[in-house]
């Protein structure tokens, strides 16, 4: 066989009923396989040709059994570029052809979550695609509540740009740096160097923070990390992080925390590191509960937010990428073709020896 | 002489030295008794005579000996209304006669945090009355910072009511409300019916919440929240809060939910209540750590908030207080004179039978 | 039988094809008059049933040839309740027997501006109802983008008082009240006291200003204002009220002054008694400049804000209508069936000898 | 002559009286002379030692006569960075010896508006320096409220830089940026490309804006704008600038317009080209009233704002300069010693030939 990708003729001459796709079975199983073509299912819905995605930290918390709202049998996969294949009737703002960023959080833009600009509890959305419906590891990708969930290509852009806009540049933005209220002269520690941590460090800059403070236990990241930015990198291997931070802030603490890993060990570093009146903003995911000091933090005026990404942003980093306030493409560390994906997930998944940050999947 | 007073006649001629004082002896132990007179020992300081004081809880924290930061022979007390004796030679606002409320954080006005309206965190203020340095359960005190910690008596204000200012109203208002920030139309759960969270309660209903609903053990205190403009209130001695909460909201949780307690159990119960967006806003005092489930709250786009009131919105309650916005001396529930301070003790220590809220000691 | 209105059962039957509706023929004319139903036409409309209507300042103006975007041939009225006649087939939040509040704002969801909370300026909405499209004083009113424009009518809520949260209440609260940044204990002046000035007046006290002084040429009005909670009035008919409001304030001026009018000697009063640090909230529809005299006002750490209402507030004003914490029947002082819309209309016309404030029109 | 500066040494022994100065004696006329030292006449002043000053394009307003407060006799000047020579009995945070930057704002730290931040409206501050009271163009200043009026130079700062931060970056800081709510993606206008607009420029890009376009009659400084980060510039001398910045933002207009020269003009401009939702920051100062088109603005949801710097951001940009975000340096194209001060006004009167921005005066 010539071509893994069905072909956009083939498909619409309508022989076609199948696609290829990376199909997650249970725990620890995933195949790149035959799965039936997406359908549009309701008049709000969009067909996309995915053109770039890539493999985020969440879908292999999802092959670790995780995730229980992802079934056995579903396409894995909420980032990604692409092409509008086919509309319903209700969509108007996107037509066939339109080149499109797909955005990891679905909003209908009409409940009262979407009104507040909280698409992430959207009650017919959220986050649910590669979850709870397929997703964008496949040749095509239904996008429900199209209007509010994809953005346009701005003309002239990189599309491996944008698929970092898709989940972990308006992650690391809303969660990190935005409810971290970073402000010009501001103190930031990010704890957690992977590409979230990275994609904080990276939009922490546009208000010109003074200090980017940079945890991690992996050299190779920190270095990563002083490239893209950072004034200082702390190894929190030797157990010292909080001491050291604190003598380098003078004793005062970060304005700023960020949490970008998901264990109680990084939240609690936060809560030793942050300063009165500072702003321990949690990104990470967590599977288990923190202990909060109660006993000390409670006079020291500070605020914690957690946040699923709303992707409330993405029109305002679309503007910072196109006016080149930002390369997210720093991000992309591999590129694969569509049909090597699970060598795409071998090298992501065995990032502290490959250094993957983002791999690019491209059809 | 039959007076337990120094009266300023005899003061003024310079002949007494000392005054009747609550002095703090070690755990459980206070007397009533004479104490050397305070004196001016910085330029910026005032010399106030009290008029009337209150006890706060927080006194009786310190007589359980959980406040490191207390020494014995201190006098206690940081509420009060008073007038200026004399002031110090940098002293520009006040005069002798004023009457005066007394803060109870003293700020410099000068220091990092003071500039930022952080006034619990003054690097030569904060909480210093009654803990680091003499209070105002005395029949004089020394103000630090007097210019920026003392606030004039407006014209024909009720003294009785604006004792309420000094700490307890501040305290609900900043750390609560401003914190929990409430909204015309949202939902409110307050954690705790005791002074702090009724005055929370009171200052609440400023932003006109739809509802607020009280949670404490006391049905007594409870009744009183209804009367203060609870629009719910439940017993959680049953252990079944969360429950009746999430019943009472549709499912949906609070808006803000205020924890008025200082207690792993009220704080948890927090979490349990609060409404994806919402905010929890600590105004407890705590004595050890809380869980924080962070394996639930990650995703739900919370806040939580903790302060030591700044006193920064006195001018603020001042005006609300003279325009009858709000009556503070709703939170008075028994009166005594200075001498009989001990008694006052007694009532307040026992709360759950005399069903004392504030005291107001009068000289 | 006599009936003016079409019955929903002969509509059905697909006999009616016209209703009775006002319409504008052009400057200083209008009729009641049989008007074809209104249809269907786009997946996203829906047909409602009108209730309960009022009448608009704006529609004077209208009438006057003020708003050159509304043509003769157009049914006027952009407020009221109803009932959910039929749906498009994109519609997802309501059916057929809702009972449904209309919002004056048009909001498609889906723009930039509407993302970002901004419905006045939607790209396909904004203020186009008894406008540029058909309007709601009429039997039937397309409503497009009906999942974003209409609001479902809380279970037991009063429909005469919702007809006020359509255009009202929204326009007082978010150009007035929200843009004037009122707070707890602050002096308001609100420049005119017909409908808009009292809506302000209504939804100021959400926030507890310790005083709200309304300002008007009419003592009727003025009265009806000290009612609704004005602590002070000025009737500026003598050309003092910039004086009296100085003298008012102890020579400070305001912190929110509210223009409610729309011309501007009443704009330029309130440039001179904004407080330093205060803001001045346009409410008012201009048809002509105003003078701004920066060369006072440039040191003065002013705010002038303006705004067509978004109605993003209406969930928030549901909710206190809801609690009881505001009661918009009281803006009604007049009632009328719809078949006696032109008398509306005059009593409405008339209102400084009539007296009206808004005039209930009801189906 | 050896020298033109009173020696340390001498004034110390008591001979010294007199000290050189640049003193206002009516419209159109200055002098360099001799002047008396200034004395401590508060406990909260300090003596400072003026070691760098400059020229404010307020000082030729003085010198045109627009200025009433500033009476002839006054020593000119606002600006400076120095070193502490004494301080008054209530002066706690600065020493004689200590580098300072001093703030052309003078703030008490304890009246309602220092309080609450409006530094520029202090009641016993506020700019008084080099207009109600003398100034640093000399060799030695009287600075009152010393300890709030004054920011310590950071170890190892370049003080040249600092003098920047007496008044021209917080001024364009705090009444362009900071109002103008410039955002990350933003579009922004300032209208004036001379000191004050540059410094708005410098420090907008703080917050990533996507677009700045600079706007002025002055080809030479457009080009200065383009190098300090400037995406645009138009050259507004053939009264298109509003037509031309239309064009560039799609017919969108501007998010910020900020008006940075003073007159009605310019003001006007910022109206035609704010786009909706946006905001038009004052900068200029004003000495003739502008028109304000409310006919056409009243519905397009801006906010205008008016500002004297209240200096509040001084810390921030302290650490902004300290961590290399901003070189403030930039703005300094000429520099004299002090006794070469008229030439340095010579210089900066004729700034169109000589090009000047900020000239350095140097002890």
């Amino acid at each position: 066989m010539t071509t893994l990708v069905a072909d956009a003729a083939t498909r619409k001459s309508g022989k076609a009923t199948t696609m290829k796709a990376l199909v997650y079975h249970g725990p620890a199983k995933k195949t790149f396989e035959d799965h039936p073509l997406p359908k549009i299912s309701a008049p709000t819905d969009a067909i996309v040709k995915v053109i770039k995605t890539t493999i985020c930290g969440t879908d292999l918390h999802i092959l670790k059994g995780d995730v229980p709202t992802c079934k056995p049998g579903r396409v894995l996969g909420h980032e990604g570029v692409g092409v509008v294949d086919s509309v319903g009737a209700g969509v108007t703002v996107f037509r066939p052809g339109d080149h499109v960023l797909i955005s990891c959080i679905s909003s209908c833009g009409r409940c009262e979550y979407c009104r507040k600009g909280m698409y992430s509890h959207c009650t017919t959305g959220g986050w649910i695609l590669g979850n709870e419906i397929d997703g964008t590891q496949a040749e095509y990708v239904r996008i429900p509540h199209a209007d509010t969930s994809l953005y346009r290509v701005p003309e002239g852009a990189e599309e491996d740009a944008l698929v970092m806009l898709s989940d972990i540049l308006p992650t690391g933005f809303e969660c990190g740096v935005l409810n971290g209220k970073v402000q010009p002269g501001d103190t930031v520690a990010i704890v957690g160097s992977g590409p979230i941590g990275l994609a904080a460090l990276l939009t922490a800059q546009f208000y010109s923070p003074a200090e980017v403070i940079m945890i991690d236990l992996d050299d190779n990241r920190l270095e990563v990390a002083k490239r893209f930015g950072a004034t200082g990198a702390v190894n929190s291997k030797d157990g010292k992080a909080a001491e050291k931070v604190m003598k380098m802030t003078g004793g005062r603490g970060v304005d700023a925390a960020i949490e970008a890993v998901g264990v109680p060990a990084t939240f609690e570093l936060c809560e030793d590191i942050v300063a009165p009146g500072g702003t321990i903003a949690n990104v990470g995911v967590h599977g288990v509960k923190a202990d909060l000091h109660l006993e000390r933090l409670w006079s020291h005026n500070i605020a914690i937010t957690t946040r699923l990404v709303d992707t409330v942003t993405t029109p305002m980093l679309l503007k910072t990428v196109q006016s080149g306030k930002i390369d997210p493409k720093r991000l992309i560390t591999h590129r694969f073709k569509f049909d090597k994906i699970l060598d795409a997930y071998d090298t992501f998944g065995r990032a502290a020896s490959t250094h993957a940050l983002k791999v690019l999947i491209e059809a």
